[in-house]
């Protein structure tokens, strides 16, 4: 191991991403730190004369979006996305990972779910063996929040309501989200089904069968893995 | 068959339903318009002298019970409650239903979901051998409504999206509904889970193993009807 600068991997393959952008192509936008650079470039190209149209995965990119100068369209008003760029907070080798610790994860499943093709953008860290380091977020009703912890916690999870300077934060759409923390998750599959049951629950970050290229940012190299399940 | 007066039966099984109450009790207060004469009957009890807590299901529900003068609380604020009496728009003689004719399916599962004790209180035109006359409701995430109606069309289905006064319907909770025509349910479980993993799916209007009970008005008898599943 040597010592990496993740902010110099995040730009390096934020930007190498935007290679994957072709005229006239619908894209979805990601949310996060990386995706951050991959929208500052994307701006640039489209300065430089690059047609594109965008459909954004949160507030947070929204605004990102239109100072970069990139024409967004309503969620909506489309059809299938040709690609959506999207960072993760944690993706092992089979091309699944974690999402949700900025909080758009429910916007991010909608668009990755009607795009021909989704890319994940990551510097190293990022990629594990198994899932689970992090903690799991699961976005659920405020009205019924406590009933949702409750019954994660007869499973014996041990969920945290997660906090905006001193209130409780809010997501896009009006949601709470619970960071259950994992400590390894054994079957996915398993986890995110039963949680889609569960009482209360919107949706999860766990995001399973999503993803058919990672960009995998590790020192001076980008690293391209393909998923061979989709 | 003979003529019935729908409205009194509603009545008489909604003030039946009030001899269930007793002093203490933590109750799920349901909403619709049976549900509107137990509330009635309940707020003349507590005026009488009863002593009990509810929690209400809908906006609507909490104005009604606030004008009739039983006292509520936060549904984050209780643990188990100790019965939920609630209406139904279709329920089968397996104790199953379709609710969310009114909009409020969410908080109502969610309430029934934490109760010892569900009853359903109906007159006899919505009693059904089988599920699936009516639309069922699909409360959906607004940002991509169109996404989720596609996937349903993909399958056959042709949901409508609710509307209110020539606007989008909006439930409590910000959501949109999209009502399914169903022309039979054959298979309840199997409907519910694939509901509840498709993408952008809230909730659902599918009750199918929450009802302990229920009443139903028909003529001048009100019959009772007792789960054997749970």
């Amino acid at each position: 191991m040597h010592a990496v600068n993740t902010e110099k991997e995040k730009q390096r393959v934020g930007e190498q991403a935007t290679a994957l952008i072709e005229n006239d192509m619908l894209i979805g936008l990601g949310t996060g730190s990386t995706v951050y650079y991959f929208l500052r470039k994307l701006g640039e190209k489209v300065r430089e004369g690059l047609q594109v149209m965008g459909v954004a995965t949160s507030r947070q990119t929204q605004t990102l979006a239109e100072s970069f100068g990139i024409p967004l369209v309503d969620f909506n008003a489309v059809n299938e996305l040709d690609l959506t760029v999207d960072g993760a907070d944690e993706a092992n080798y089979q091309l699944q990972a974690i999402k949700g610790g900025g909080g758009a994860l429910l916007s991010e499943k909608l668009v990755a779910s009607r795009s021909k093709r989704v890319v994940w953008i990551m510097d190293a860290t990022k990629l594990v063996r198994q899932l689970g380091n992090v903690a799991l977020p699961v976005e659920v009703i405020p009205f019924g929040y406590a009933h949702t912890m409750g019954l994660l916690q007869k499973e014996g999870w041990e969920p945290v309501l997660r906090q905006d300077k001193g209130s409780i934060y809010t997501t896009d759409h009006g949601h709470y989200i619970l960071d259950v923390p994992m400590n390894g998750i054994h079957d996915p599959h398993a986890l995110s089904v039963w949680l889609h049951l569960l009482p209360g629950v919107v949706e999860h970050g766990l995001f399973l069968d999503f993803a058919d290229t990672m960009y995998v940012a590790d020192g001076d190299q980008v690293v391209v893995m393909h998923s061979h399940a989709k």
